[in-house]
């Protein structure tokens, strides 16, 4: 069976180590919390495990869709085993509202509706602090052929709107996300890396209420509970 | 015959005025030099004129070779008349090569030479320091339709081709450049505002030395020598 052998990489949010199996990663959510290019640190007892269960309802009601993504199986509450890929060094994010840093770059007021969902890519390189960049840059930076770029912006625009669906019907507004790609031993393309509240904005459609990572890093409180509010509303673990 | 009317409206590098025509503004290339967005000031005398007459001449040029611009004829050695566009806010900028704001986003040598031609696009509002954005944040923010931009875009590498081999012949590196477009009553997309040292980066191509606006940028000194030495390359004021 599979099992763990040795720590591949450690980032900011989980841990990935090797398995038996080549083509398979041990994914370890941690409680860690970063913002802000990790100038803002903290530890969130429990959000590990929320992020880990939340991320594997999310990918596999996207597997159920057809969209080819890494997760495989829970391996327990905080641990899920996943295809191994090569990640593209490009984020792609993915907005329906002006928030964050669009906002502020644009002169945007947070919550305003766009009249179409905005694609952008961030060059994903902690030293230059994730800069904006568009298909140019990746092409003369190598970081992706522009056919995966064109891959990578259709499946996210889908995944926008399976997902954003999916949100309104838990009486959630997908504000904005992002999202990880890589590219298997074969070559596919595979989405990889987490959906969660780490990575999407998320709002009560009653309250605008905000139940994501914001809460961190703008030190509004309860964080754990919006986190837990979002597991709830997706299913809690039974829908893994 | 055309006469100069009222300040339109006063920039950083020039005063425009209205003329006894609605079709048609005077243009007056002032002297002030500015960087990094209005934090670095100064004043070249002689600038002025130097790229009023290097502007003249390159739009003369692109005038010859088919590229729609707004450039009419030249009125004193630092006044133009030019047809009037109401600008569209995105400034075009086009790479050769890695420098300035690109080199340090992207953590790149300043002066390694790109694959391919890089377009960018920028949001030109002083307020918010010009940011990068992409054809989506064009959409959205409504600065152009998606077919002006594509415009904009394949006339910018059309301007790349014809000024790199123009400026090469004249033992000049066109690392790169900015341009601003706007359209007529009638919606034609012209090229309009300038094209000088100011707006574009010019490399001797034996020293490498830099003949541009990074001499002011930087206090590398000699600024008025090193637009001097542009308009004696493209033929002084002969070739306007
Ligand atoms: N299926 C996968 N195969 C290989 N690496 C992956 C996979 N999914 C995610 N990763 C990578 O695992 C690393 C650890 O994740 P994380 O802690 O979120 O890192 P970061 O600090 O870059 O955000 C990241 O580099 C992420 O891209
Ligand atoms: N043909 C034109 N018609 C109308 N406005 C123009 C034309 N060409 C340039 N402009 C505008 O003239 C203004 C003054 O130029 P400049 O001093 O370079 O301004 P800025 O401070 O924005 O760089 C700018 O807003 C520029 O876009
Ligand atoms: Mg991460
Ligand atoms: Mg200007």
């Amino acid at each position: 069976g599979v099992h763990k052998e040795g720590l591949l990489y450690e980032g900011k949010a989980k841990k990935v180590y090797t398995t038996g199996d080549p083509k398979r990663l041990w994914v370890e959510y941690k409680d860690d919390a970063t913002a802000f290019n990790g100038e803002k640190k903290g530890t969130i007892r429990g959000k590990g495990r929320l992020n880990n269960l939340i991320s594997a309802a999310l990918f596999t009601y996207l597997t159920r869709q057809g969209v080819a993504n890494h997760f495989e199986r829970l391996l327990s509450d905080h641990e899920q085993l996943v295809r191994q890929v090569s990640i593209l060094p490009v984020e792609v994010v993915v907005r329906n509202m002006a928030a964050g840093s669009m906002a502020k770059r644009l002169g945007l007021e947070e919550g305003r509706k766009l009249s179409r969902p905005v694609v952008e890519f961030y060059y994903k390189k902690d030293e230059l602090g994730d800069p904006l960049i568009n298909e140019d840059h990746i092409d003369v930076l190598g970081l992706a052929r522009p056919e995966q770029v064109g891959q990578m912006k259709s499946v996210a625009l889908k995944v926008n709107r399976l997902l954003s669906r999916y949100f309104a019907e838990r009486d959630l507004i997908l504000v904005d996300f992002k999202l990880e790609f890589g590219l298997t031993a074969e070559g596919q393309l595979l989405l990889a890396d987490e959906i969660s509240p780490d990575t999407c904005r998320l709002w009560d459609s009653q309250t605008q209420e905000k139940l994501d990572k914001d809460r961190f890093r703008r030190d509004l409180g309860g964080v754990l509970e919006a986190y837990q509010e979002i597991l709830n509303r997706v299913g809690g673990e039974q829908n893994v």
